[in-house]
């Protein structure tokens, strides 16, 4: 996704629900993998949330690889937004998340993104907000993607993690998350795991690609009728 | 306060409680208000989080204020600094936020803060960030202070609207909520507001300079062990 002046800005975070530590960049253009500088800023860092040139020189200073501005402006990307400028296209996104849970039930939760096409220079959506797109405590993690604004004002990745708190189960509770976006306007969707290693997923877009692996293999999902489930076996 | 490079770099957030719509700007360094530019970005623009350069473009497009870098570098700023650098001093802080109920029962928070000393270059703190350092909905209005890492991690002020969405009235909401805070090793106050207009204050830190103003008068407190209530009656 690029901005209106036709750059890349990338957004990620990165928390751990165990120590409830957290690291994230925003608008960083040169970093070749902007989790991977999430990370650095959560492990070496003092901080949580570094930003642009600032998160661009602290992770560079700590070994994270770059690549010129122009690597992540692919054919595709500038399509996009030439399809957006003459009012053609959606706001396309391109936002990967994972939530995990480890043997001794400890979870994490990941988001990275480009945000969403024809964005305002220096715009930044909820993947890199720690309770907004990205969250984790001891009882549930949370990775969301959608129309971030509508994340940020919903709290949307800490609410679910209320609602886990006091009772629910992740699955309504993600629902019940996106009804809130849909009040304010937004769509989208999220993945999310429990302190039991229980997957939920929900959507409020035609399609979320989704999938899950776990020691009895893996299974992955496109749209939202699926028959057998919330995701297919992977053949 | 200042970063180690001796940059001012300023973070804002707003949110309107009644519309749960909200505008933030993070890393501004030319915008003389940089409250005013999150309202811009509330009012103004498709987005709710604008950073760096982007957002002082955006900003001042819309007609925002501008000084140079250099009118935030006082005297002050440059001596704690020189003193944070040297090991000597603490990581000050210059965080203002404001809560307020109109009339008509709505509610709204903002922040506005140049961080903490000593800060690399591009860090975020908690102000600009909604559910973090600023939040409004219907049922209460948040601003926090303090150790902003800590309270990005505990997505404070929305822990604190959950807590009186639940049943808690504001004090204890606010304090339980400092409690986390304090759990994962910060320090720091915030002042909130909820529906009814009543105001609460918690503070971990020494003092908290804090004043309210409604129909009847004004009140001011600076330390926690006032005898007659949260804050005094102003002369």
């Amino acid at each position: 996704a690029l901005t209106r002046a036709g750059r890349a800005e990338h957004d990620a975070a990165i928390m751990d629900g165990a120590s409830e530590r957290a690291g994230a960049v925003a608008g960083v253009c040169v970093i070749r993998n902007p989790l991977h500088a999430a990370r650095l800023v959560m492990e070496r860092s003092p901080h949580v949330l570094l930003i642009a040139s600032g998160a661009e020189r602290f992770a560079i200073e700590h070994g994270a690889a770059t690549v010129e501005p122009e690597w992540f402006v692919t054919e595709r990307a500038r399509t996009e937004l030439a399809r957006f400028v003459s009012g053609g296209g959606p706001a396309s996104r391109g936002t990967v998340g994972a939530v995990a849970r480890d043997c001794q039930g400890r979870l994490a939760a990941a988001t990275s993104t480009g945000g969403t096409t024809g964005k305002l220079p220096g715009r930044v959506g909820d993947s890199p907000l720690i309770g907004a797109g990205t969250y984790a405590d001891a009882r549930c993690a949370v990775s969301a993607t959608g129309d971030g604004e509508y994340f940020i004002r919903a709290v949307f990745a800490h609410r679910i993690a209320t609602q886990i708190e006091s009772g629910s189960d992740a699955q309504t509770a993600a629902v019940q998350a996106l009804e809130h976006v849909r009040l304010l306007g937004g769509t989208g969707g999220c993945i999310v795991i429990d302190g039991s290693g229980r997957p939920a997923f929900a959507h409020t877009t035609p399609g979320m690609y989704r999938g899950v692996a776990d020691a009895t293999g893996e299974w992955v999902g496109m749209f939202g009728d699926e028959q057998r489930g919330p995701v297919q076996r992977l053949q």
